[in-house]
């Protein structure tokens, strides 16, 4: 495999400028996420082995090989393949808890094969991870992923925590999303590469997608973001787009999250927009981008390398889904 | 720590007959994982942390620690924590499921912080594992038990595959129990040394502690074991006492588990015990039994080590809960 046809335009467009190695190892990346599901396919459902294997923008994987460089070899297809285990575990078992139907417009592994085999499910894609790290013979590697996939559960842990609490400023939420998504980033980057430059970069890109995460669920549209708009209102997450609304319009402190429904959730959208908020935080996650990027200057590396993780970092704000 | 006083009765045979390096390393053990869930004890809820914290026969952790022997310091008490948060990890995976109350008649983490927490908290443990193996350096180890994990998993995929299927026949119960539980026992002495024989052993003591565990569902009492008769019967689980009573009773065979309902089960458990079933299963479990102790006989082992994991095999089939 060279490329998918269905692959979001900030992952085309570092593919494009990248020399040959990046997108084969992408592809042995796509045969390993395959190889560790399809082996399941037939208790999963087809539809549910589909999705897991053929969707996402591969960020963390693409973040593991650019770091690692064109020298990273084995070790570092080995680890891209292991931190997108770890994400597509977390979404699987997201998907237990919110009962979703659909992720990236297609069903869910909850949805097709019912809520105890997705747990299950979760459980051997978290296993298989840690698994093909082992077999590296690579215990530096796992314990990165072992620490970041903890602040994950503590992020999570954290967003249920706070959940419909209108209290809830800037900081707690920075916070949650250093845990819930920048450690994964920033791993990415650490079993590429350790380089405390490469660290502070993928914490930045890492939140930066975050805040844009947040974004998303407030403009939609459903079409592009392969979800209704205000998913995270109902279901009591409180964001950066909500906090900064907030502050310009504090009669949005006074709603009652907890009595919202999907056209109310709408409507406090519309209310969140109407703010700028949503403009603010974008400039936010654009200076986060930045300061990102300024940490690449500061490593060492090849100029194409540089460039390519810069477009990645670039793609993470620019995409609409 | 030396000694808790609700350790049940096949522990404390272990732990009289033992020289004082036992308890001690187990009192380590506790500390460890103790100390991996009281971090998240806020979260986690006070009575959840304690459940977890105090709760459970630590028959792996023995398995690792007699195994290792005496000479086994550290990384066996680090292996010994990491096999007892994996097992904790499913537990509480199983809880989000089956949204039980309680477990071991305190009240399930899904019950006092909700499912989602509890999902949260699982995924915490599980990567706490493996990220504590890790941090020894010792990647044998973490594959060791990566894959035991993948096992379990693809068992309780099975589980969940297979249920309400009266077809079921013993070769397929036995496949799916070396999945869902032999596996770990395996895990744990392969953790402690690398040695065939004890791989045999625990696999043996493991499928012993299944087909025991089986038993106890249809014999309860609740008070002894934690949970009503009956629940493999309402989650519509196909054990061996029921497909040994169906055997001798092919009426059974005609029964819908879809339809049960608390008192059918209970009636059930019943019919399953007047054809002698139980007894059959038991004495299978026996034989197991008798066959890991004969493995212990050819491996190379100080006497007392012998004689300490033959009482922990035994304690497998003596247990009430």
């Amino acid at each position: 495999m060279t490329r998918r046809s269905a692959v979001p335009p900030p992952v085309t467009a570092v593919l494009d400028a990248s020399s040959r190695w990046l997108p084969a190892r992408l592809g042995e990346v796509e045969d390993g996420l395959r190889g560790a599901i399809a082996e399941h396919g037939a208790v999963l459902g087809e539809d549910a082995a589909a999705t897991l294997a053929a969707g996402g923008k591969r960020l963390r994987p693409m973040l593991v090989l650019l770091c690692a460089g064109e020298a990273g070899g084995e070790a570092a297809i080995r680890a891209a393949t292991a931190i997108e285990l770890i994400h597509m575990a977390t979404l699987v078992h997201d998907d237990v808890l919110d009962e979703a139907p659909l992720r990236r417009g297609h069903p869910t592994v909850a949805a097709t094969s019912g809520r105890a085999r997705a747990e299950a499910a979760g459980d051997l894609l978290f296993s298989r991870a840690f698994g093909l790290l082992a077999a590296g013979g690579d215990s530096r590697s796992v314990a990165l992923l072992a620490d970041a996939a903890v602040a994950l559960a503590r992020g999570e842990l954290a967003q249920r925590h706070d959940a419909f609490d209108l209290e809830i400023g800037e900081a707690r939420y920075l916070q949650r999303c250093r845990l819930k998504t920048a450690r994964l980033f920033e791993c990415a980057c650490l079993l590429g590469r350790d380089d405390p430059h490469l660290r502070t970069f993928g914490a930045e890109v890492g939140l930066a997608f975050q805040l844009l995460d947040d974004v998303l669920d407030v403009t939609g549209p459903p079409e592009r973001t392969g979800k209704a708009s205000g998913t995270d209102l109902l279901d009591g997450t409180v964001t950066l787009p909500l906090i900064e609304a907030a502050a310009s319009d504090p009669g949005i402190r006074e709603v009652d999250l907890h009595g919202l429904d999907a056209a109310a959730a709408e409507a406090l959208c519309e209310r969140i927009a109407a703010t700028g908020a949503l403009e603010r935080v974008r400039s936010r996650a654009l200076e986060m981008v930045a300061a990102g990027k300024r940490e690449l200057e500061a490593a060492d590396f090849e100029p194409e390398q540089r460039q390519l993780l810069g477009l990645v970092a670039d793609g993470v704000v620019q995409r609409y889904s």
